[in-house]
């Protein structure tokens, strides 16, 4: 890295932060002067008028070069040998790029082991999230499990609703027939801060609790095929992990006869990360994270709804009532506009991309409406494909902003043709007292110095 | 760590090198070792015959263990505190995958900084590879560049081929409208070595100059558009990198004017690695890999290609009569067997997943056969989807090896109808005397000792 240190040390010193406020202040404020004058340079080099080109011929290039720096100047990047190859490695992000991480916000969980981090949606681009920035949830903190030691077994709740109880090594699991998917995971307490009007800054903090992954793995349908399963008794399906909180979760068979419920040991092309249940998980499309049960370790099915502590007590919905909803686990049609988003400052008026997220536990993502005026307009955004059913849809809109305040939202219909709500339609029915399964309409101010702000509109 | 550390002395020393042979030898050994005493200890304890299920009830669990370690002993991972989430962070692999690297092929280049590392493609799952496992390709090493002194310029052969020469910053490029589109990359010289019958050991080496991404960034017509191009004149584009090979590749214009060429930044929801082009890189999808040009600082339109050095001396291909191609950049149709694949073994008869990768530079993969008997007989595989124009699309199929020796091979057809091609029919045409563009089908050798090599049928 010698020559490269080298280089940036005689240049001015690098932001620290780029994509944040103050590295983009930065960035900005010296890409303009070094745009002027590289434009003055350039032409007092060619003695031209406007209309000349800036360089005449492949063998001769003039390299764009910013700020103060002399455009004959060549950077070191452009005259020296850089660094080598791998010769075995793992590789990782930029240097100009630390500050794109998870984060955990402080105070909001009493230890750092029953907590979360969330993940950077406002620099995160497409729909893929890189395994190293995804979001955290644990109960008692994450493990390394030797995948040599682990096992996963299936039983019943009794001898005749599974005839032949099994024991899988990893070994054995990862021969058997594979599927690999796309699907979003969301934690049924994504936005929970936001039900008591918190507005916490950030779209990390507001919805980080949303990742989306290419999952490989093996249809747990298949596992209790083999297992000899009589699906006219075994309604119900209980997942347990390995780890110290014993995470256990009830599904419905119809779910799992669906064959979309995986076994899954793989995640964006490698092997699961430890923080997301190495070495082996539940994936199951649509549904609240906590059911997708880490270091899965047992599979019990029954003629019952298991009725465990992490679905009696936790991840219940306090309804105004009084009462609570349980088992309500499918993820609702959602959408939130990540660029721009709070903590994030507009520099200058004119052309912006309006970027966001979209996703249904139900199904495909139908189309995506953006306002910039609170809701009283909406305009249809560019969905980018593939659209996939229970993963996340990227949308892109063009905006050109005058400089003046402005309420961006976003509002995703999914193809059953339900339509996210406003807090307004979702507090007449939920009341305020939730904590779960938040999908209200965002809103993001942009104020007329640029800079956003989280706010919520009745 | 402590007490994983702690866990993990106690138990047998783990196999650090997970999923490959001698790793997969120790944990299958171990793992029917472990099963039969789990089972036997479980009956045990049940006093109950086979039929019996394992464990009876939900709150009760039996934990899954393995080995020699008692089955009423929890591991540690069931008992104690996990580790922390990130509170500032970017996450890690398992330290049981430190095995999967990419990896240089010592002696293949003079230099590590003009070389190549090799993806892991034998042990990867899916279509995305991770960013830290992409394959590297450098021509002078890689750097990482500022991204707020980093520029990109468009200009014209002359003044009236591009009407308003530009220069932009990168916050000016990320404000532009963006799409996201996945796609694969490989180099031109993937599998260049087969030529020479070489045989590598792996498909890491033998296929591994091959990655797919879900990349993000500005359409580079949408760019020319803003500079006024003329497309009546401006058939060709020269795309210039900004480090110390300047490597410049000439595209054709009707490739830009498709709007799939993209000036992208982003790559699986992150900024570019510094490897990959960090902070700007030319995305152009199906074409060989050199001319997706890293480190992009400069775009020049012009009326003639440009024949650059590295479109006239390198990354042409030799024919049998002498002269050679140029230009010839479009990847034809190929797959590869990543599961099973050379260096890795089959432990015992039964069933297998066989698992590969296919693709076109011509649009999407229609169909993939498999064959176990050197091309005699041949199934059609299953396709994971979305099924992707110019990506890689993951196979599957099921195999019950029989335990004698077997030739495993794919053979993948694009919709245009192309059918990749056998080393025979290859050769037929571009003799052996090239080092890119080989495309035709691989073979494996399942040996009856279960080993699998590379070989090559002609």
């Amino acid at each position: 890295m010698d020559s490269q240190h080298q280089s940036a040390g005689r240049l001015r010193k690098a932001p620290e932060n780029f994509l944040d406020p103050a590295g983009v202040r930065q960035v900005f404020s010296e890409a303009r002067k070094g745009r002027r004058d590289f434009i003055r340079n350039a032409f007092a080099a060619a003695g031209a008028a406007a209309a000349v080109p800036l360089a005449r011929a492949a063998g001769n290039p003039v390299p764009p070069t910013g700020g103060d720096a002399n455009i004959l100047e060549l950077p070191e990047h452009s005259k020296g040998l850089g660094q080598p190859v791998a010769t075995d490695g793992y590789g990782k992000p930029s240097k100009y790029e630390a500050n794109v991480q998870r984060r955990r916000s402080p105070g909001l969980t009493q230890t750092t082991q029953s907590s979360v981090s969330f993940a950077p949606l406002q620099s995160l681009f497409g729909i893929v999230t890189p395994s190293g920035l995804h979001f955290e949830r644990h109960h008692q903190g994450w493990w390394d499990i030797d995948p040599s030691r682990h096992r996963l077994m299936l039983n019943g709740s009794d001898d005749r609703i599974m005839r032949k109880p099994m024991v899988f090594t990893m070994d054995e699991l990862m021969r058997l027939p594979s599927v690999s998917r796309f699907h979003f995971i969301e934690c049924g307490a994504n936005s929970g801060m936001e039900w008591g009007n918190v507005a916490v800054p950030t779209c990390q903090y507001s919805h980080g609790m949303l990742s989306c992954s290419e999952f490989t793995g093996v249809p747990l349908k298949l596992l209790l095929d083999m297992a000899g399963v009589d699906y006219k008794r075994a309604r119900f399906v209980l997942g347990e992990g390995a780890d110290g909180a014993s995470m256990t979760r009830t599904l419905p068979m119809a779910l799992v006869e669906s064959g979309e419920v995986l076994v899954a040991y793989g995640q964006n092309g490698e092997m699961l990360r430890p923080e997301q249940g190495y070495p082996l998980r539940l994936v199951v499309p649509g549904v609240q994270g906590v059911s997708w049960v880490k270091y899965l370790r047992r599979i019990e099915v029954g003629d019952q709804p298991y009725g465990s502590k992490d679905e009696t007590i936790h991840y219940v919905d306090l309804m105004p009532g009084g009462l609570h909803r349980q088992y309500s686990s499918t993820q609702e049609c959602k959408s939130v506009v990540t660029t721009p988003s709070g903590g994030q400052v507009l520099l200058d008026k004119g052309y912006y991309n309006i970027s966001g997220l979209a996703w249904s536990g139900r199904g495909k993502v139908r189309r995506v409406d953006v306002s910039v005026d609170g809701g009283r307009n909406w305009r249809s955004a560019r969905l980018e494909g593939p659209v996939m059913a229970k993963c996340l849809t990227r949308f892109n809109m063009d905006w050109v902003w005058d400089g003046k305040a402005a309420l961006v939202q976003s509002r995703a219909i999914d193809d059953t043709g339900y339509v996210q709500p406003t807090y307004k339609q979702l507090r007449a029915v939920r009341g305020s007292r939730s904590i779960y399964h938040n999908n209200a309409i965002q809103t993001w101010l942009v104020q007329d110095s640029g800079e956003v702000k989280n706010v919520q509109l009745s």
